[in-house]
């Protein structure tokens, strides 16, 4: 598709002046992207894929990327907004991709895109209308930011989903392995095929009317939880939850959540939900603010298809959201169906897997810090002093 | 192997005249049990097994059993102790057995034979000494009791175990699925090769001495959970948990728990765990009392290593115990690992999986009792009366 | 204060017909309260009181309840809106009183009062302009509904209020200590003084703006909790909580709940906080969804001052309810703050409290439901069956 | 009372030669002690007091210590065994309170004063047959350690106890406010009464016997907690939990906590209780890993007659635990009853109780450490950069 450059101006109110330095640029001329081989660690025959990721937790290994005859030839920089710190580390690692591996094309969104063209004339874009080259042409993403720049990605690729490398700014943390002043070394291992990964497991959300009809517009996949919420209904809302169609449990409170691995140290932590490896392949179901005092978190098998409904009798309506974002307001009889989702999201990692993930749950969420105070008993502390 | 009388004699202190009254019996003359065939539910193509059954969660599906070629020809009848109801049950099921199947061997564990073989005089049974032939002749085995007949059906077979198909005597439960007032439909079902199989993952547990060498009295299966606990050793017991050979976190408290999903309804509940569907392939970790306001449980993948350590500083030993069963001290830097058992037990099940277990943690667990109190609100209860 | 019925007809809108049959009334014709003497149950010496009881929770037991030298002159009955049952509790209780108690004056409020005041023509009200009439002449209330009817009661008495007899329709409740149906027994006791009192403690909230003014619109008593909360704000909130003027914690998660004793069955219980006699003095601070796995429910004394302010670098705003209902938006830098109010409400209890309040946890929260589960151990089920 | 050298000489063993070095001394030549004045803080009356500090939680507020009349003439010094740091700073004190309070006795117990009655002549003890004599002589308390320490002193006064200033050896504590470098001005203090009390409620345990007759044995304060567990007993134990005799609730499982302000802080809060100020007049209950989803724990006046019976058809026994001690077995049917003391300990606070409890719920609890992990969401996070 050659960009129209008209469209162009009109969408995102170039002016001349601006135009003339945007980089011709037809994503039809950047080629297929490279189908990488996925293979299953530590396994000597490495399975080819077509991209497909279908995670597959017998193993509970990581997988290791290789590129299939090709090498890649397409980056997607996606970044986080209004962060100099950010700004400068796109323009490095521009800069340094296109010295490195000039035959790699660097695609910007498009207000990025705006921002950096002059500075980065080498950049392209994918213009808003052709969203999905995004599938076509991406070999490999990589994220500037913090946790919300992931999600976004997420969100770009709602099927099949190139492989992730995450940068934070500094601080690490369960999605961003990565510190952005390593980025030549990591950069280096997925264009040459060393590097490790994992899949995240991501869920499918769809919404249905009370008559039992599919909303079209709701269906998203899910990389942290959907939450049904009353928000600031005041009444507490009643939800029923089914599993494969049977009957869970009727709830009232504040809303339930049904979350990924990934998510299990989102939102569903803080409503008391355990910490789930991301290799466990399950879902998480956990209420907020239950009306119950016997309301405790459940793992479901991964194949589970789980719906929530706001029920017919409800005084209050609610909320759904996913990843924390507001996807509108269920009617008693509405429902949400929540399963699988076929597309992964294959994350660049650390090579050892379980040594970061215990770094990871106890720096970031501070887990199990055991009291200083020194509660001793008495003959523990006392001791031999005692003549009673 | 012909039974030595004089052994028996020796062993269980049996009388000459009970010696008379013993059914001559080898059970050598008894053949090799046949090898069923485990096929996945709703797959078109069975795959053929030996029976050292690899729990497929990526399925995340029930199994079916058929019999291959040769029909089942022995059978373990466990039962609980000291249970007029129980000892009926036996009766009623092995006459039944011997008059519709003649052909099948009953067994029965040696005190209970005692017990029974006068009435009942085409019971068999294995001797002590010949544990071994558990594994070699028995098809299927019926449990009749609790969950602790059940358990202990698990520690008769350490490695690969047999179909089981468990009877209550009226409760229904998350490991007895079944009325035995049914068992003659179910039996039926069993031995046609009509029955849904639930794979229940096992751990293994090992115990290594202070100096890292391997304590070989501790090698054991595990069904609910291994349980390092100060038991009433008044001092805090330290214990250090390790991932993979990497530290995860070290624990002052009363414990440590690591289980398996059967036994995320047992002590791990207590302990504050998740309530975890029997197929997600996982391990539970629950602290006991920890000094801690931040150790939450945790999912980790069924390939994890958990080796549990007590702290060479602590000033507290510890005990092991296993599915509820003291398995002995353990001393400053002594420690258990804790890995994936190859040997799942099968168990017979409902057919519908997911409507028994949502039935069973409503009505076992009094999952999510809804307060009956009215907590209205004020708007909501008293509304157009108010007229501030 | 005479009704001026102008007034009256321009605020309700009530037709000249209806105006006809509206007795004639002025409040001023009733008569200041009786002063009961509210004596602590077990002390031989009654002490004397003005009313505003101060809550001793020293005694840690119930008061006792006398009118000194006059009987009560004065009733307030309280109804739930839109509900046949109340309504005909309503009639039912109104015509027995006066034939009973001719002398004492039935008021409704006034929207009761139009719906009532022809079938019941012995009646009276007090006006929406002479709110503070409620105070002078009501010597006790009745309330026939939910809680949310008797929070309505505690919002009309914003100092002291008078002892209030709560009924409900049949389920009883721990704000709701009679059914209905024994009305006459209930309110013989009241009235002829040898009623028990239970002293349920109030907070007051009052609102500052981010200069630390005092917004003068928000001093409101509080008898469940007030709560910030981040409604459908997307962004976590960012809350600290001052005690004393002393920083507690800061939070970030959905909200901050801070209870009285009766508000601990209420939102703090589904957000995760102990449940906790009504003679406890004492303030709940619990947090709702936090962001940190170490955030406790903390129990201060009730002589404490505590401050919830949205934090000044929040990136959320978030909303104060109390008892349920939107109190407003509070901004970055905003606060409440929160104590213990000298206007406990005297409740009119069942004589053995703790009788009832045991019976309420378990009948209403459905507390400690043992599981059905017989998870028994190896050695307890089996025992002597085992032969290994 | 005369100490007799034989009697010591017996009861310890000390030689010949260790004798010629005891001061003589005689406990009857210790005058009686000094009544302090305990006054209410913030109120002008002071209250005059007979020791028997009844704490009045109405106030919520620290007392204030003065000597009426007399100085303080004897001091007991208490201390953690071997450990060096404890025996210098033990060493130091009664060099400085011997040089600037040549009047004040200092006392140590037995065995501690035969570690240092050489190096510190001026030392005096109580000899073991003598015990009650700490109650008539010591007119307050130095402790030196940890919280073992200060339990063993609550230890020695099981009636009246003079009031007790904890030196920790550096880690300041809920129960250790003073660091021992700062011990010249918190003795000042003391000595010259301008110190600040703050009163620890403390619990009564009597044991009863299946036939309901008192064990005389078991009457014993608690200042932590009172515990039944079912300590290394495979089978969980049932208990009934009685309030004011009316049953509360039966739980199986490891057991339960009934606990004081103070022990919320100690094995309560591993079990999952609130944070209790110890200002608030109130027992938590709290169970052990209840075999029940719904045991929430439970805060009650402190009037309440507490009362834990061993159900009759328990398959288990229980031991119970007071402060962490080992008090007995007990049998089915047997119980232990828990009301409050009438002998609060009264403890040397800092002067800003508030900020202290603040910073030791942060520092020594770790309480709500907020996660580093920026869980953001993606409008919050990624924003303008999102152009679908």
């Amino acid at each position: 598709m050659v960009i129209a450059v008209a469209g162009w101006q009109k969408l995102f109110r170039i002016t001349p002046h601006a135009i003339r330095q945007i980089r011709s640029i037809s994503t039809r001329d950047i080629p297929n992207k490279a189908l990488p081989t996925i293979a299953r660690c530590q396994n000597t025959a490495a399975e080819s894929s077509t991209q497909v990721f279908d995670v597959d937790h017998e193993s509970d290994q990581q997988f290791s990327l290789q590129w299939t005859g090709a090498t890649p030839k397409t980056v997607l920089l996606v970044k986080k907004a209004n962060d100099k710190k950010v700004d400068n580390a796109l323009t490095s690692i521009s800069q340094w991709l296109h010295n490195e591996y000039p035959q790699i094309n660097i695609v910007l969104e498009p207000l990025v895109f705006r921002q950096f063209h002059k500075d980065l004339p080498f950049v392209c874009t994918i213009p808003p209308g052709a969203h999905s080259e995004y599938s076509r042409v991406v070999d490999f993403v990589v994220t500037l930011g913090g946790d919300g720049t992931f999600l976004h990605v997420s969100s770009l690729f709602q099927k099949k989903a190139p492989p992730i490398i995450p940068f934070s700014m500094g601080t690490l943390g369960f999605l961003l392995p990565f510190n952005v002043r390593d980025f030549q070394e990591q950069l280096r291992r997925v264009i040459e095929g060393s590097a490790k990964l994992l899949p995240r497991m991501r869920l499918m959300y769809s919404k249905y009317k009370a008559d039992g009809s599919l909303d079209e517009s709701g269906l998203l996949n899910i990389t942290n939880e959907a939450c049904i919420h009353r928000g600031t209904y005041p009444h507490l809302t009643t939800i029923s939850c089914y599993l494969n169609e049977h009957l869970l449990t009727t709830s009232v409170g504040d809303g339930i959540i049904v979350g990924t691995p990934t998510g299990s140290t989102a939102y569903s932590l803080s409503a008391g939900g355990p910490i789930v490896h991301p290799l466990v392949s399950s879902m998480i179901v956990a209420p907020v603010c239950p009306r119950s005092l016997s309301f405790r978190p459940l793992m479901l098998p991964s194949s589970s298809i789980v719906k929530l409904q706001v029920h017919k009798q409800s005084r209050g309506r609610a909320t759904a959201y996913i990843d924390g974002r507001d996807c509108g307001e269920l009617l008693q009889g509405e429902c949400i169906e929540i399963k699988k989702s076929p597309y992964p999201l294959m994350c660049v990692n650390r090579d050892d897997m379980a040594a970061g993930w215990a770094l990871d749950i106890n720096q970031l969420l501070k887990f199990n810090r055991t009291f200083s105070y020194p509660h001793e008993t008495l003959f523990g502390d006392h001791g031999s002093n005692s003549d009673e």
